[in-house]
Parts: C-alpha cells; sequence; structure tokens
C-alpha cells in the first residue's frame, strides 16, 4: 500500500533535457509516462515552460517549452494517476505563457528561483495559484548563498504564499550526509505549512543516499530521474530511489524496459554520470558547467584542473 | 592533523584486479603507491597471495600471486608510510604460501573467507599471527548468512584470535543505509577488542554513503579503491572517500593523476561501475556473477533478467 505522505517526482525529461536540449522523441515522453503510470510514480516533470520570445523553438527540442499540443499527444488516452508538471525558471518564462489550468494538462508547476530573485517568485506563485495550479517553489544553488539571505526567502514563502511546498535542492552535488538533514529541518521549520522536498545531484555518488536521509528527516517530495540522467554527473537514479521505497507502494522494475531502450542508449553521446571533473565541482561547489567543458576540452589534467577550481578560474 | 583512529585502505589492485585478472603493468602499482604515500592513504593491498599449485600463473596477473619479487620491485626506493598489506583467500592459499613477516614487505594480511570457514580462517590466522603480520579478517556475504551463524563466528574471532580487526563487508552491494550501522554495531558489540572496518560495493550507488555511515556508526577502517574500480559495480571511490575525510589529514587530490593516467584509461575494456544489471543483483542480494554475465551477453532484455533473479536462477 502506499505511503501517502511519501510522493516521487520523476524529472527525466526536464533534468535530462539539460544534456541533450530537450530533444527527446514524443515516443520517448510517453512511453516514459505509461511506465511512471505503471510505477506508481505521483508526478511527471515533463519539461520546462520557457517563453518562445526568450528562447527560439529552433534551437530546443520540444520539452524546453511544453507546449499544450506536444504535451496533449504523449499523455492522450492514456489512464493514470501520475500529476503532470511543469518547471519554470524565473527570468526564462512570462506570466503570460501559464494559462489558466482548465486549459492545460499540467497540473503542478515548479518554479525554480536563486535566492536573490525572492519578488519575482512570489510574484510568479502567486499567478501560477491564482491560474489553479499546485505550486512549489525549488530555491537552486544554496550552498553558495548567504544562510540569512535564505532563511528571509523561506520566511516570505512561509508568510506571503500558499504554494505547497519547498525543495531542498543540491544543485553543485556539493551536500554532504551532514548537511542534508541540517538544511531539510531547517526548511522544516521555518515553511510549517509546507511540505519539504529533496532534489540531489550525483557530484559525490551521494544523490539516493542524500534523499533517503532528507527522507528520514522530514522531506516528503523526492526527485529521481531515469538511469540517473541529468546535468553533468546527473541525478538522484528513479530506478534506485522506487526500489528503495519499494514498500511504500512503488513498482520500480515497470520502469526498466524505458530505460533499456530510450534513456540508457542516449548515455554514450549525452555522458551524464560519475566522472572526475564533475567530482571536483562538487567537492569545490561550483557550478558543473566548468566540469562540463573541462569533459570536451581536457588539454591540462585533473590535478591542474582541481587547482583551477580552487583558484575560482 | 591525521586522526589515527580513521585508517584507509586503498584496494584497487586487489579488488580492480577482478576485473582485468590482476594484469596492471608494475609501473601502475609502483605510480599507485607514490600516489598513496602522498595522499598519506594507511594501507595499501597489493593484491591476493593464491597458490601457485591451484592456480596458474600463466592465467592471472602477478597481483593474484603477489610474489615478493613482484612486490619488491613496485615499492623499491620509496620513502612511505603506507602499510602494505595483501589478501588471501580461504581455500585458495596454503599457509606455506605465507613467509615469515621479515622475509617480506607485506606487514598486513586481510583473511577473506565465508561464514561456513570459521575453523580455516581461524587456523590460518593463528598462523598469520604467528608469521609476525597484522592481522584482519573479511567475512563475505554475510547478507545471505543465518545471522546466529554470523555471531558465532564473530564470537570465535573474539575469543580465539588476537587479529586486529574484522570487516563488515557489503559483499553484493545489497546493504541499504539502515543495515549497514546496524552491522558495524552488532560487529563491535560481539568483537569488543578489534577495530571494525567496512567494504562497500556500488551496486546501488551507496558505496561512499554507507562507507560514511558505518564510520559514523564506529567503523575505523575504511575501503576505496581508485575511480571505484571493482568487480561488477565497483567499490567506495577512493578520491571522494579521501575528499570527505580531507579534515582527517588526507590530501584527496594526490591520487588524481594516477586515476587519469593508469585507471580510468582501463574502464572502457572492463566496464566497472554502475549498471542496471548489477543494481537488480544488489537490489535482490546476489553474487554480481549473474550481472556481470548478462553483460556480456544480454539476450533477454532488463525486466527478463530481474524475473529470472527473483527465481533464483
Amino acid at each position: 500500500m502506499k505511503n501517502l505522505h511519501i510522493k516521487v517526482f520523476d524529472c527525466t525529461i526536464r533534468d535530462g533535457g539539460l544534456m541533450n536540449n530537450w530533444y527527446f522523441p514524443h515516443e520517448t515522453v510517453r512511453q516514459l509516462f505509461i511506465a511512471n503510470t505503471r510505477a506508481k510514480v505521483d508526478y511527471m516533470e515533463m519539461g520546462y515552460r520557457a517563453s518562445t520570445d526568450l528562447f527560439s523553438p529552433a534551437e530546443y527540442g520540444p520539452w524546453k517549452f511544453c507546449n499544450e499540443e506536444d504535451l496533449k499527444s504523449v499523455v492522450e488516452g492514456i489512464e493514470t494517476d501520475v500529476k503532470l508538471s511543469m518547471m519554470v525558471d524565473i527570468g526564462r518564462c512570462h506570466k503570460k505563457d501559464i494559462l489558466p489550468r482548465e486549459l492545460s494538462v499540467i497540473r503542478t508547476i515548479r518554479i525554480a528561483c536563486y535566492v536573490h530573485q525572492a519578488d519575482e517568485t512570489i510574484e510568479m506563485a502567486h499567478h501560477c495559484l491564482d491560474m489553479g495550479y499546485e505550486c512549489f517553489i525549488n530555491i537552486m544553488a544554496v550552498s553558495t548563498a548567504e544562510m540569512t539571505v535564505i532563511k528571509d526567502f523561506l520566511y516570505r514563502i512561509e508568510e506571503e504564499t500558499t504554494v505547497k511546498g519547498v525543495y531542498v535542492s543540491d544543485t553543485f552535488g556539493s551536500f554532504t550526509i551532514h548537511r542534508v538533514p541540517q538544511l531539510v529541518r531547517l526548511y522544516k521549520d521555518i515553511c510549517k505549512s509546507k511540505v519539504i522536498g529533496f532534489h540531489g545531484h550525483n557530484n559525490q555518488q551521494l544523490a539516493l543516499a542524500n534523499t533517503l536521509l532528507a527522507m528520514n528527516a522530514g522531506a516528503q517530495y523526492l526527485d529521481g530521474t531515469c538511469f540517473g540522467m541529468g546535468r553533468g554527473a546527473g541525478n538522484c537514479p528513479l530506478e534506485l530511489l522506487l526500489s528503495q521505497l519499494g514498500r511504500n507502494g512503488y513498482n520500480f522494475e515497470a520502469i526498466l524496459p524505458v530505460i533499456e531502450r530510450y534513456i540508457e542508449p542516449l548515455m554514450p553521446e549525452f555522458r551524464w554520470g560519475y566522472r572526475i571533473p564533475y567530482a571536483l565541482t562538487g567537492i569545490t561547489n561550483q557550478h558543473p558547467r566548468s566540469g562540463m567543458s573541462f569533459m570536451n576540452d581536457n588539454d591540462s589534467g585533473y590535478d591542474v584542473f582541481y587547482t583551477s577550481l580552487l583558484n575560482g578560474n
């Protein structure tokens, strides 16, 4: 039987899309949706909703924009309990891009933002809530933010919004197993009326462990992606998360065929997963972009790259 | 400054050798030894000592046998604080293969055994101790053993031997983050005069987290291998372990050049690391050999393989 307090979010298409520019064929997304339905995954994040006046649809795959026709085409005719979600990045999406909920197949919006975007985030949250969506806020890169600034933002979320929850997000894959429970408890203490989520990255091979430790500390919304597909070192592997949560009613084995047929074959080209350059950006608490650029053009050596990270180059 | 209670064991050559049949060039082993010295790793396991009347040196690389000439050639002339160790597998090595310590560069022997080999293990431990070595016992595959049998063995180790320590070994990569601290505490409770070690495997991407959680529960001897090289899904990555323990005086960056030049280049051929078939043997608590065989000859699909594991085929 399902533990109603725990919810699993599959964000393969959204976070994995950072590696393949969201060029997933419609058939891949549809098959993943069917698999998530069978696995009893609670939410599926279909991608970002980016504004087409800020990003050209000629340069990105469909799941960067999540237009309603694309969404409908992959979910049509499938009976499901999976809630459809999309992510809105502050500064990359206008309020006018958010349709009233009754005109969309989307039920849930996750707003991704940085700590310095509190005003815009709260404004966007009000708009998404007004349009009828369930809403979460995902504050990115908190590992490099001042604690007082994080707390101020959390208090504003608690006091000024009716969003459902807030995510502790390990954007740089830098969190230790000690840090994660501390942060979850901090978020819970401040956002008493919200649920807490956790989104891990695997730079130090701690994404799954940190997700489970976050849950033990009180996080209820847990993110994963098929075979860990995601930027750089990737994410918490959904198959392992579901297997660990199996007693809560998930069927992890239902996603194995999709991984085998549609996701794992993308790995040789897009090369997510554990690599030393990503470990080094995680260890030094930095954005994975320098690791990704080093992976494409290693002209120095790991030790020189590490020194450059320490020196902030 | 070094935390004198924590010791790190590099077992790249021994456990990694399970993938390349111990055919590491002497130069690789020598460079790793130099790197471990710089990184302040406490122990380096040079391989197995297998009997040449049981295994033919024509069919295996030198580090399956660790003969003294090979060992000397890779450590000669290097000043070091790294203690040299080798592993003795019960049933694959005779007592006569263990030289008196003063005739060897080896200082430490780890005895690997199964729970049903208590008599032979204790006899071998007495012999290695008599020959002058520091000695540890590593009971493999405890995840499939009866708890009473494990406890009986631990009581015998405590009462009948003066070995320095006993390892909690996650041979199948099946341990959860809850199980590891339980087992460490059990081993400590019974083997009060011994130190406890932990040896993880990465089938469920928990090798590093489980090693750190073992340490938090009281384990003091921690195993890792460069870039996680080891059978199937591999081991706890030494570079990540040393980085996490950095405050205890380790220089993790000293092993990066060896990983880059000598270890990571072996990966395309020997293919250790996280893969779905190894995740499935870990989840179902089974030896990785069926996963390795499936990796070489996938003629069914992950879901069929999973069903076959559940059915014990």
